[in-house]
């Protein structure tokens, strides 16, 4: 009865299949689209198309062909377009799926709706989503014309505006796309580029519930408990990544030892902050010491915000774990922060979001060892860059063949609408209804 | 009010100190008595005897010096003599321990206690001593008896007793010393060996609770739900990682490749069995391949059972991760096994377990990064090796300085009593006393 009733509220596909569908249709477009003639410089494969489009749709960032010089400015435009539909979309879908189920997403009171599907009026949602389009578009208008400023005296009007937008939607969708071989690694020191960038990056990172909690209420103590946490984390972790990067690279000739101070500084603060999803970089990372490429690889894994163009298992999921560690060793048996309380079926989810994800990375390393030659750390590095749609590499991603191809395109198509499906889930969770004695075991 | 009341209850030193410094104080006394001018062939530095000592009182069996080369008879039985104390003293304590806390541990149905400590009888725990002690010396005697038909033919009588006493104590404690420089790489292909040993370490890393449940009840449906999860975990595992192992390194010449087919699924068996926890090995661990390598490095944090000889998070933790994913993709908020219900605590226990173990294991690969040039890999699976005091190794131990050492020591340690102290902890949680509203954050 009882899933006849649910079957009756939802006719429609589920939401989690039809993200799954939109996103693998973008990229079969996309991959078809930047296989036209006009889109290339010189003919590129199937798989370089496929692989192209898997990594600009889920704004990923990895590539096998050099963007800037394998595609015509009709290519590149593809790309962006794939960029900003792949980061926008997953944006969207996150926000309308989270008011639909009556989550507060920060933006407005009437978006309060109820768990019935019905009850959410279209007028509703779209008031929404044309409020999500109009500030990505800012933000990205107005990181153009700061970008612009750099590119357009070194490129001309026409090729320097082309630069600024380009690099403005990768960034704000955290795809890490750049026109450059080398990234931004021309631009280490510039102060504009060191600023731009990455306050567009973060921005797209923390996510929509934030920015609009940050819009509308404007005072920490009125701020919802997912803000605090992303604001309070967020900033913690670009105090350490950027501290942590600077210490370990500072004599490092490949990275930091052969640059002037300030621009040491400037390019700790960059890596610090590009490496949780945004994928952009300053220095070459394939020169990174083992000790750092370990440390970028644990903050791939914990990524940005939800309902963000950044990926990973969330910052506020890391804050759980981290938080249910402490409540632990505190001996409590409910996560306590700033005078709310996390249940414990909380810490269930993030439990499973975890396992999943470790499972995950841990099978698609497994299985590219099995099929591909190459450098254990660099191997697991990829991987890692791939889940968290990251797009770091230690410069091996034009060395796979079809296999290798094949399982990074999966790891970032599971990356990237993954966490959300399960955030589905779990906003759909049925309560249990047999009750079974309590059982105990031994864990210690 | 109610901390006054809990500290006159226990007025002793907590357990956990208690276990920490019995554990310290043998591991100075073992590196004392290694370094007396009678116990070494050669001289050895304190660094080695200290390294030696930590590894065979965590039992461990990580080695700097070759164990059965470079200690005399009396060096050797001080080294036996810390794998047995070590070995036999944690599952004595932790049968203890939650014997105290009215855990049943499946020996007797007198030792249901309450949480007072007072309530438990000295009577009653020196019963229950005793009975291990029994189990424990039974084992390791039928045990050197069947290895003795093997030895004693081949290194005479002398010889051949103490080779088979020292490798049953060995095996039995999941210790993973051996007397030969090639661990037992000589008898890939002998039954004896590959039946004795196994047998020895997957009894003793099953669990004291374990073993008693089977010697009392004898039938599956009157097990408790720890014996089953236990039994299934144990034999999922062996069938797995045996498999595993065999269908990777077939045709690697470094391993199986250069063996006969028969000696290939023995040492395909022996290999599978041996990395969770015991440590032994018959082929050499430096030659797999790095998936191989991948594998045993989650095999070697899974680990054996609670109050056992054998570490990592234990096979229950693992289980209890699997299942609560499992949960969470049926959209259950509780887990259901065997016909009993684990609660939500049980879950934030495994959790709280969990991450403690991965950034231990991620802080001390990072701290050897930093101080100690080597292979990425071989590096991340001394470090795992460590934690679950396995003791197999890429190669590298011999080649770490003091302050690799200090790292691999201290995770050795913490690897052997951590999770006990942890357990303690589970064992002692308080009700919270303040109730917050609830918060919601977002994780997908
Ligand atoms: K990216
Ligand atoms: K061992």
């Amino acid at each position: 009865m009882a899933r006849i009733y649910s079957k009756r509220q939802a006719p429609h596909l589920a939401p989690p299949l039809v993200l799954i569908l939109i996103y693998a249709g973008l990229i079969v477009l996309g991959c078809a689209a930047l296989k036209l003639p006009f889109a290339t410089t010189t003919p590129i494969t199937w798989s370089d198309a496929a692989f192209t489009a898997t990594s600009a749709v889920t704004v990923t960032g990895l590539a096998v062909v050099d963007t800037g010089s394998a595609f015509t400015l009709f290519g590149q435009a593809v790309v962006m377009l794939l960029i900003q539909l792949g980061g926008l979309g997953l944006m969207t879908f996150a926000v309308l799926i989270l008011s639909m189920f009556g989550l507060p997403v920060g933006f407005t009171h009437r978006l309060y709706l109820r768990e019935d599907l019905n009850q959410t009026s279209a007028t509703d949602l779209l008031a929404l989503t044309r409020m999500i389009l109009k500030v990505v578009f800012i933000c990205e208008f107005v990181g153009a014309a700061l970008l612009a400023s750099v590119f357009v005296p070194e490129a001309g009007w026409g090729e320097g505006l082309w630069q600024a937008l380009f690099h403005s939607v990768s960034a704000f969708n955290n795809a890490g796309f750049a026109l450059f071989p080398d990234s931004l690694s021309k631009w280490v020191g510039n102060p504009i580029i060191n600023l731009t960038i990455p306050a567009l990056y973060i921005l797209g990172g923390l996510g929509f519930t934030v920015a609009s909690d940050i819009w509308r209420v404007r005072r920490w103590h009125r701020f919802s408990l997912h803000t605090k946490l992303m604001l309070v984390g967020t900033i913690a972790l670009l105090i350490w990544s950027a501290l942590a990067f600077g210490i370990m690279e500072w004599t490092n000739p490949g990275t930091l030892g052969s640059l002037s101070w300030s621009d040491r500084l400037w390019a700790s603060w960059f890596q610090g902050a590009t490496t949780r999803t945004a994928g952009f970089n300053t220095v070459e990372i394939g020169n990174l010491t083992d000790g750092t490429s370990l440390m970028f690889m644990t903050l791939m894994v914990i990524g940005a915000g939800s309902t963000s163009t950044g990926g990973g298992i969330k910052v506020t999921t890391f804050i759980v774990l981290l938080l249910a560690t402490v409540a632990f060793f505190r001996q409590r048996s409910s996560i306590q922060v700033f005078g709310r309380e996390l249940g414990l079926d909380q810490v269930m989810k993030v439990l499973a979001l975890s396992i999943i994800s470790v499972l995950l990375i841990l099978c698609a390393l497994f299985a590219l060892l099995l099929c591909h030659e190459g450098d254990f750390l660099d191997l697991a590095f990829e991987t890692t860059s791939a889940f968290g749609t990251v797009g770091l590499s230690r410069g091996i991603t034009g060395d796979f063949d079809g296999a290798g191809r094949a399982i990074i395109m999966a790891v970032m198509f599971v990356g990237r609408v993954g966490p959300l499906t399960l955030g589905f889930l779990l906003a759909t969770r049925r309560p249990r209804r047999i009750g079974y004695p309590a059982g105990t075991v031994y864990l210690g």
